[in-house]
Order: C-alpha cells, then sequence, then structure tokens
C-alpha cells in the first residue's frame, strides 16, 4: 500500500489515510476475486486521496471529533469519487488508470459498469453505517445528485464551441467540486460542529473544488502522455472543452474551428495543433487567473476559520496552496 | 401515460400506480431537456411496473398504511429498477427498450451511464425523503449490493458451459428476486408491519422473483424478437446461460458446445440451432418444473398470510398467479 508522498510531512493524517483505504478494501467483497482485486489496486493506485483528507482535516473543526467515524465518512468520499472515475473511464474508453489497467479493459465493459454501481452502493453502506442522522443521507444524496448534474450538464455543451466559461464553471462546480464541498462540510458538521461552520467550511471545499479542476484541466496543457498517465487532450477529441481551450476560443474561434468540427476524427496532428494556439492565444494564462481568484477566495477563507486543537488550519492552508499551485 | 393492462381489474392499485409513475417523472429535473424527456418515456413505455405494485399491495399488511409514503418507496422501487436496465442496455448494446430508443442510442454511452447513476441516487433520494428511519436505508443498500453483487456474480459464470442450476440462481437471487424481496418487505414493514411478518412478506417476494425470471427466460424460447421487444437469444452470444440451456446442456453438452464456443461470434443460424436444441433436449420443460415449484412456494405463502381490511390478499394471490403463469 502506498500513500501519496505529499502526506510524508503529516504523519497523523498520513496513518488515517492508510485506515481509510483499509476500510475502503475491507468494504468490498465480491464473487469474483480477481475483480475484487483490480478494484483494491485502483484504490491502492496512489492517488492523491484529496477528498478524504479534506474530511480527516475538517473533522478537528468538530466540537468532539470522531476518528473512526471521519474515517468511515472519508471512505464514502473516495468510494464514491472511485466510482465516478470507474464509469467516466467507460466513457473515455481509457486503457489505464493511474498506471492500473482498467477494468472495462481487463475484463469487459459489464464489469465496469457494475462495478462502478457498486462502489456507488459500498459509499451508502459505509454512510447509512456510521452516521446517525437521516440528514447526512440526504445532504449526500443531493451531493451525489449535483455531481451528476454536473455530469450530464457536460453532455449538453459538448461539441459546443461557443461553450462559456459560465456553463463550464457550472459543469466543474457539480462534477468536481461538490465532492470536494461535501467531505469539508461533512467532517466538521459530523463531528458536531455547528451549521455556520460546516457551512463555510462547504464553501471553502467548493472553491477548492473549482481551482482543483481548473489546474488539472490546465496541466492538460502542459504535460506529456506519460507524466500526466492518460492521452493528452483525449477529451476534446469527445467534445469535452475546459477553460483553456474555451478561453483561447474566445480569442480567436477561426483558428480552433476547422479541427474542433472534426471531433472524434481529429488525428494526433490536430491536437497538436489545437494544443499549441491553446497557448498562443492566451487560453493557459487566462484560466490560471480564474484557478487563481479560486485559490485565493479559498486561503482567505481558510485564514477565517477558527483555530481547533488538532492544528489542522495551518495544514489545510498549506496543502490547499501546494496542490492548488502544483506543476503536474 | 399508459399503465400496463394487466392492471385494468384493479382500479384503486392502477391509480396508485399512475401516481407513482407521476412522483418518478416528477423527481427527475435534468439540464437537459431531451434526456429528461427520454427517461419518463422509458417510465411510461409500459412496464408492468410490478416492483411498485407488489409495494403497494403488501403496504395493506402494515398496521396503518400510509398511502404517501407507500407510493414514494414504490417509485424508488421502480426508479432503481429502471436504473439497473439503463446500464444492462449499455452493457447488451441495446437499441430499443420496450418500443423506446434506448438512451445509449439516442444520445451517447455516456448520457446512459450518468443517466443510471442518476436514477439509483434519485431511488435514495426518494426513499431518503419519504422513509422515517436510518435502517429502512440500509436494508435498501444490503439489497441493492445483493442486486449488483448478482451482476457482477453472472461475470464469474459467463461462457462457462459447466454452470450449474445453484449458480444460475444464486446469479438471479440477486440480479432479480432481491428488488421483489425488498418490494414486499418495504411495502409492509414501513407501514407498521411487524418484523416477523415482514419477514414473510420479504420470502414471498423471494420466490416470486425467482420465479418471474425464470419464466422470462423460458419466454425467450418461445418468442420471436417482435413480441419480445429485443434481439432473441443475445444474451448467449454474451455468455449468459439461463435456465432453460443450463439444463439442456445437462442433457446433452456435447451437442451445443461447438456453437457455444464461437461465443460472440455466433450467427443467427447458430442461435437459431441452439434454441431448437433447447427445446429438444428438454430445457424449456425442466425450467418450467422450477418455475412452478418457485410458483407454487410463493403462492402457499401468500395464502399463510393474514387477511387485511384493503383485502389485498386474494390480488397478491391472482397476480401472482397470472404472471408466472403468463405466454408472454
Amino acid at each position: 500500500m502506498q500513500i501519496h508522498s505529499m502526506w510524508d510531512d503529516y504523519p497523523t493524517l498520513k496513518k488515517d489515510l492508510a485506515k481509510t483505504l483499509d476500510l475502503m478494501s475491507s468494504s468490498i467483497d465480491l464473487p469474483n476475486k480477481e475483480i475484487e482485486q483490480t478494484i483494491i489496486e485502483l484504490f491502492h493506485s496512489g492517488g492523491k486521496l484529496l477528498r478524504p483528507a479534506y474530511l480527516l482535516l475538517f473533522s478537528a473543526f468538530g466540537k468532539n471529533t470522531d476518528k473512526k467515524k471521519s474515517i468511515a465518512l472519508a471512505a464514502a468520499m473516495e468510494t464514491l469519487h472511485t466510482a465516478t472515475l470507474i464509469h467516466d473511464d467507460i466513457i473515455d474508453e481509457a486503457e489505464v488508470r493511474r498506471g492500473v489497467t482498467t477494468l472495462q479493459t481487463k475484463f469487459d465493459k459489464d464489469v465496469a459498469v457494475y462495478s462502478g454501481d457498486y462502489l456507488f452502493i459500498v459509499c451508502f453502506k459505509l454512510l447509512a453505517k456510521y452516521t446517525d442522522s437521516l440528514r447526512s443521507i440526504k445532504l449526500n444524496t443531493a451531493s451525489m445528485e449535483k455531481v451528476l448534474l454536473g455530469e450530464l450538464g457536460q453532455m449538453n455543451t459538448r461539441y459546443r464551441i461557443d461553450i462559456t466559461v459560465d456553463e463550464y464553471i457550472q459543469n466543474i462546480s457539480g462534477k468536481t467540486a461538490e465532492l470536494f464541498a461535501l467531505s469539508c462540510f461533512l467532517g466538521c458538521y459530523e463531528n458536531g460542529g455547528s451549521t455556520k461552520l460546516a457551512s463555510n467550511c462547504r464553501e471553502i471545499g467548493k472553491s477548492i473544488g473549482l481551482a482543483f479542476q481548473i489546474v488539472d484541466d490546465i496541466l492538460d496543457y502542459s504535460q506529456t502522455e506519460e507524466t500526466i498517465g492518460k492521452p493528452v487532450l483525449e477529451d476534446v477529441k469527445q467534445g469535452v472543452y475546459s477553460l483553456p481551450l474555451i478561453c483561447a476560443l474566445e480569442e480567436n474561434k477561426a483558428f480552433f474551428e476547422p479541427i474542433l468540427i472534426k471531433k472524434d476524427q481529429m488525428t494526433d496532428e490536430d491536437t497538436r495543433v489545437i494544443h499549441e494556439g491553446v497557448i498562443t492565444y492566451g487560453g493557459v494564462e487566462k484560466a490560471y487567473q480564474l484557478a487563481d481568484h479560486y485559490t485565493q477566495t479559498a486561503l482567505d477563507l481558510i485564514q477565517q476559520l477558527p483555530n481547533n486543537k488538532a492544528n489542522t488550519k495551518q495544514t489545510i492552508f498549506d496543502i490547499t496552496k501546494q496542490i492548488l499551485t502544483r506543476e503536474n
């Protein structure tokens, strides 16, 4: 088992994240042990575990931090995230995720569909087992609904060269920011934090999630296939235009249109031209400005948080700064 | 809106089923209205609505039947069932379901994946909104887990010509019988029925579900593509061998093996030969015997139920007999 090296400086958190992964793994019990093993491998494939980490860090803002419960909720968040990754990989027909062969490549599409579904259920199982309130189930359900609405909203904007920045933000508010928001909220709220404080935590999570997704989308334009671990600009072929391209399109639609119109028939040379064009027409730079805006909002809100006994406020500040200014 | 004609003789139930469909439809609110419309069309495409019907019928065994809550739970069950249908259709690459063009055909695979996921969430949303106990959420989660384990268990037995009747029963116990069991259980339990009575209802639902799936699988061998509304023996090509074929295989493995070994490369002529072989080697007949066994178990258990004010016991008996001896 490998916990991402970004947590090396935070030994308590690192240990709790290891426990989170353990709980996730032990919650999976499938008739086919080969499928089970592949899912568990995916859990342990070195993702940053940001959602569970934030949940655990924000749990210190509760009146009475319940470690066991927080780890279970953290496991629920990461399981949910993994479910969406598995279903994303079906759609992208991705062969590899974080160096692990995807379920639909190793087995078949059906295994990937049902495994994702199964992980959604495991998420609810963990929540229902460890929470004591229907309210948390309701909040979780509402958040999951927003995640899916974000994914389905993305369908609406596919292949649209006139997609606006606002539409993009709306899509990523659902598909990415919502789970960050929920993780920060639940960490505080489920450990007895006040509704007001938990609601602030939620806002922080949302800003982090927005900035995180923008930075992620920017990295598509500064990375090679090797360092990023998935094919470069594959999303563009499939009509999902992210912020750097949207900003560049605003600058020079005529440059991109003849290529984008080819849709999934775009060649590697086409994506190379798009890649260069996005940089040339300032798409990356503009996207960075918006990422900075959300990063700053998050950091400002974090600074306004009260202190807590476990001193996680500074950690939250530091790691947020680190992941939102990362270069890979 | 069209409610299946099998409910014509039960006007109260028919009205409640219409309300169930209304609630399902009004629970769907998507950014893309075309996708929303397609999902709602699927809801109204004339399925038998057996799971919600049983839930509503069994609700009369509670001490205090809460109609509004029962309709919401019924809607949750049918929404969940629809979610599994949508994901099944992705796997089968089905173009049509009950005469309605499938989501992945009308839009794309991603829409089908996320719409199914969304309906899973809507199911939990309905449950969380209308139930007052975490216990129901837990039970529902446990049932959904069994449904998925049944689907994933099916992977284990795919293309295996030595698959046993027991393995088949185990698969359909999860993927079909569990939702019937849960519907019957929740109907009684959530309306104040005793744990013992609700547990009996669960057993009845399980037997009905098993018999229902076996009859469904038998009908694949007695129907044409037109009457069944989906390609005949498509499942066999994909390695899912159902009871009639399993029984026929036990009789004459050598006849089927050279054809089955072609897997998804089987021609229409191949499936025709399998079709005939299954009848010749008594597969359909033997499958009928097992369907009869579970039907009889269900009917016996129903007769042992106490009477209730709404007099649904006789209705349950009659419609169970009807659907389990149906010929299409």
